[in-house]
């Protein structure tokens, strides 16, 4: 699959900087909102920029390698947890509803069948992945699917009238398999990359250390310039759909939102398929995981938000989007000096 | 005046640890937004916390002081960005919109008349304060006059059913008013916290920080000690009235946002007349003006946006707090393990 990402064009640059230059605060006072609303009419290609629809996505997929005890929370949790998602209990359907974004539950390949829930979209790859300690994660084909099936929900929220697409993720043992990915694709240590997940202690963030070092170890032939085998090699199906939903998206020029940590590592996998992608993200908050602020420095990335999360599903996107609101408004809303006769600067 | 704050009962805290603790997510990874819950439901005394007609107060006033040549804008710009709020077009007025927040313009001591501005709230105890390189910025009844004034507005929002309350101010001159009150009152280095304000360069700050030396040492019998002896000497009205509202908000067991230095200013001489203040205090966000990190950590604040945002007028209120609705939103709203059917951590 090729993804063709245009960087925006920067032509508009100059305009989009005195438009927010001639409002009526002092230059650089709203700080980061500013660095935000030149990124969003960049991204739009337009002076007044407008943002549509907003949604998230949140794709679900069991790990083998949950199945090495490299988490707090038995394997079971990731089907209990959509399940909480289809009946609106979870932090991320509070957030949504509360700040007006649409919310899509994903089965990228959950153990067990939501049969009997049709709010959970049936996109399934397989009864979670192999334990990447033994082999490879999941087929070539396998994840060619799951990129495809990622790409295709985008391309519907897209049709759909939507401008702006989050990204989140439910997966019991899936910041093991995001440490790996950051690791392999970086060359970072891996004990930069490896973190405490949902609360591990230091006794089983050593335990869980140990056991990914040992899997690692186990594909010594894996070409690190190969994105796509890395990926399928140690990826979850909610990764690799993140991954083929976001490169899908920045094709189709919508704004980003980047969630923490195991996000962070699918936009990693598509950074490295398509650079440019990284023009549309808005890198919504530093997860309090181990590994998240490395990671978001090599992609480049500064967050809106610093709350200490630790919990994915989107929820940061969800919490951030009010600032994205926020710069969008500013831009089109604040009165100048000359409309609003305010003086500027002295000389 | 006497003020009667009483610190929020610690009974219920057990039961809202609990409370948080059941919800379907791992133990403290929602961070910050865990501690911002406990606090909204200790301040209201309940474990089912609600926010009722959040509203911010912008003061604004003059400073003769700004006549000293301390910021890069001239002092008429107090009186036309009054217009600016009254008409709408300023950056609280955008954010305040967007997140459904009320905005009250208030004339605390603005030189020239809003007569043909119905929308302007006359509060105005004179035409700006005077020089306090010359003199006490104003007189202990106009002090007095300005806590009353401002305690009144807090009254009234809590009259019309309001439990939420975020001040904010706009005045030519005011982080060097609030600069002088934070060393005298902290006792920290003049030059610690002293600012760039709204974009002094290098020349223009030594210039700034010359002036108030000077102006500190014009007032030698000042006693520290004696929080509105310091207010009147070196205060605005916008401050005065801004710690007045504050400290009847917290007296009415009302939630309190704290925007800026300017604001945080105001809050600092509050917790010097009652230091309980501090319980009802939401830190909306660490300013970009140097001299705000280290009020936060003399006020024990731990801010929710770091955005690098030197603008006032109540903005970081109005940008937080959506945050403040996510946090009483996933205490209400979020499934517990149980109701949810979840398994929680293994042994």
């Amino acid at each position: 699959m090729n993804w063709n990402i245009a960087a925006p064009d920067g032509a508009l640059a100059a305009a989009i900087g005195r438009k927010i230059d001639t409002k009526t605060k002092p230059l650089g006072a709203l700080g980061q909102l500013e660095a935000l609303a030149r990124q969003v009419a960049l991204v739009q290609q337009t002076l007044a920029p407008a943002l549509h629809r907003p949604h998230v996505l949140v794709f679900a997929a069991d790990h083998g390698i949950a199945r090495a005890g490299v988490s707090q929370y038995p394997p079971e949790v990731t089907h209990q947890m959509v399940r909480n998602f289809a009946q609106g209990g979870a932090a991320i359907n509070v957030f949504c509803r509360q700040n007006g974004l649409g919310l899509t539950i994903v089965d990228a390949g959950v153990r067990g069948s939501f049969a009997d829930l049709p709010a959970v979209r049936d996109e399934k790859i397989a009864e979670g992945t192999q334990n990447f300690a033994e082999g490879p994660a999941m087929t070539a084909a396998q994840c060619a699917d799951a990129l495809a099936r990622g790409a295709r929900l985008a391309d519907e929220r897209h049709a759909a009238g939507g401008n702006v697409l989050g990204v989140g993720e439910m997966g019991i043992g899936n910041t093991s398999a995001a440490a790996v990915l950051m690791h392999v694709l970086t060359n970072r240590p891996l004990a930069a990359c490896v973190g405490r997940g949902t609360g591990l202690d230091a006794t089983g963030l050593a335990r869980k250390l140990a056991v990914l070092t040992q899997a690692v170890g186990a594909h010594p032939g894996l070409d690190a310039a190969d994105p796509l085998a890395v990926l399928a090699t140690f990826g979850g199906f909610e990764i690799a759909q993140m991954a083929g939903a976001l490169l899908r998206a920045a094709e189709r020029r919508m704004l980003l939102l980047i969630d923490g940590f195991i996000a962070s590592a699918a936009l990693l996998v598509a950074a490295r398929l398509a650079p440019e992608i990284l023009a549309y993200c808005v890198f919504c908050h530093e997860s309090d995981e181990q590994g998240h602020r490395l990671l978001l420095a090599e992609l480049g990335g500064r967050p809106l938000l610093r709350l200490g999360l630790r919990l994915g599903e989107g929820t940061g996107c969800a919490l951030a989007y009010p600032l994205v609101q926020a710069a969008v408004g500013f831009l089109n809303e604040m009165a100048s000096f000359e409309s609003a006769g305010v003086s500027g600067e002295k000389d």
